[in-house]
């Protein structure tokens, strides 16, 4: 199946199939210097399989984990690229999760301004949600993609094989951003979710989060108002992240719970316990809240939070930081 | 006098004019955080003088020079804005030559992945060229301008009694660039600098340059073909710039020199010794022409040249690197 974004001159494909990461070759221009940015927690062998099919490969192996996503890194690809000759028309393809991704795409922006970016996300994250709508980033100072670009990949091929590898709590964190945008707009794949053995729908649960982020990237691209929504969850989430050793998922899992009212709450505590995703955290409430203040949405003493009443639909609502106290402290584990 | 570049969603006003810096806060949106960022070398009052008219300012000097168009200054000024509490809705202000305007038009472009960008250029070379087009950069492992993004400031202050206080030598070697627009797009401003005395008509050669400038820009923002005109004598300048202490519009003079033809070069000879701009360079032929293939125009083994037969016209070509070295000889101090 083939996606279509339409961002006028930023158009691409998003191509969703078994196995296309093995045709890559005649998907993309890899008839060029092609740098091959991966993580060593990618398995060895999707970069490999990548680098068959290019004219001209580098392969670029990054340490695995959040740390990486750094200025260091950037330069450490930027410099290897200057060293390899690579000139305005060739390209940078990421191999891997959300933070391949971020600095590989981050890279490919400012690489001489600019080169052709392709994505493969192997993650279930990556593969629902971050691989498309442009974000580039890295952290800074502790902070949360402090750093970064609006850059649209040229394609991004996504192989539901590459899920395979994955370990459980992988996927099951990789989901929660799924439940997200069904959360946020679409009833049907929250009722999937409620209803079916996720793990025998993953295509599916992939091709519907792709669809929603679609229809709200095209809208909105700079996330100047409506895509904000995709950060429901996020903002008290990038504070549990923040403090904790937990997964972006799990925290925007968490992130969700604590923002969602009564009614909503217990139908979603059900669909993280049964993806397994966490629904309490032990940490201090008063560092996850300093967290939260640092993270980017603070603009002008007030943060935006993206409320959901019922599946499906969602607000935007400017709200004192203050306010989120209780909501924070909603989903601490008992002592 | 107001000239407007257009581009779509990212135009904006360029507004030249005698003390248009002391009116900065009625042409600007300046209550709000404010991050200005000037070097050591700029009169220190400028930066004042636009910081009294801010509600919330933060002056960032920089050390002048080359050198500090880096990936370790940039993070300096990023992590600053982060500590400073800048949000997206905050905004950049460069104050200062070309180095200061690409460095802070970066940082402006990646924080958060874009705040806006405002430039008040203050040297010839960024008044009539560098401070329009939306080119921003730092240099990298030796390479000039390997690094960027291509992000419009959001209006430009041109005033050209910032000029007063220049040494007459950057004078010259800014004059440097608007005798490039001249001999590829403007006949009759090339004529004013072979009749008049140029420092009388210092706005008039300003506009003119700005004129050129802006109708190259609309057509190729992003620099796919047409403007690569504008790197006429840039080629071999680079190169020099890169191997000697030349200042950079000296370097683009040495490098139109080099590849202008017989009948050509004597006018350009006589303007440019008009000038006091060099028109002889001491230095390894050899270093130069490897100093040049490391540019950033080398693509594919071959670069585009930018040759201009009279005065006002001008061809792009492809050429062998190797044809180059003649030219490069043709600029050498006799020994």
């Amino acid at each position: 199946m083939t996606i279509q974004m339409n961002l006028d001159a930023e158009s691409y494909d998003i191509v969703l199939e078994d196995g296309c990461l093995e045709r890559a070759g005649e998907l993309l221009d890899l008839g060029r210097r092609v740098l091959i940015v991966t993580d060593d927690g990618v398995p060895e062998q999707y970069a490999q399989t990548l680098a068959r099919q290019c004219a001209a490969p580098v392969v670029h192996i990054l340490p695995r984990g959040e740390a990486s996503k750094s200025l260091k890194y950037l330069e450490e690809i930027l410099t290897r690229m200057l060293r390899g000759g690579f000139a305005r028309g060739d390209c940078v393809v990421a191999v891997g999760g959300g933070m391949v991704g971020d600095l590989a795409g981050f890279a490919a922006a400012s690489y001489m301004r600019g080169v052709d970016f392709y994505n493969i996300p192997t993650t279930v994250l990556s593969q629902v949600d971050s691989s498309i709508g442009g974000k580039t980033a890295l952290n800074l100072d502790g902070i949360k993609n402090a750093v970064g670009a609006f850059y649209q990949p040229k394609k991004v091929l996504i192989d539901p094989r590459t899920l395979e590898t994955l370990p459980r709590r992988e996927v099951s964190a990789g989901l929660a951003e799924a439940v997200k945008t069904a959360l946020i707009c679409d009833e049907k794949l929250f009722t999937l979710f409620e209803t079916q053995p996720f793990t025998e729908h993953i295509e599916e649960i992939i091709a519907a989060s792709l669809r929603v982020k679609k229809n709200i990237v095209e809208r909105d691209e700079k996330e100047k108002g409506l895509r904000r929504a995709l950060n429901f969850g996020h903002t008290i989430g990038h504070g549990v992240e923040s403090v904790t050793g937990l997964r972006h998922g799990e925290c925007v899992a968490l992130g969700m719970l604590a923002v969602s009212p009564t009614p909503l709450r217990a139908r979603l505590m059900a669909v993280l316990e049964k993806l397994e995703l966490p629904t309490a955290v032990s940490a201090n409430p008063g560092r996850i809240y300093g967290a939260m203040l640092h993270d980017k949405k603070a603009d002008g003493g007030e943060l935006t939070v993206v409320r959901v009443e019922t599946p499906g639909s969602f607000t935007l609502e400017r709200v004192a930081p203050e306010k989120l106290r209780p909501c924070i402290k909603s989903i601490l584990k008992e002592p």
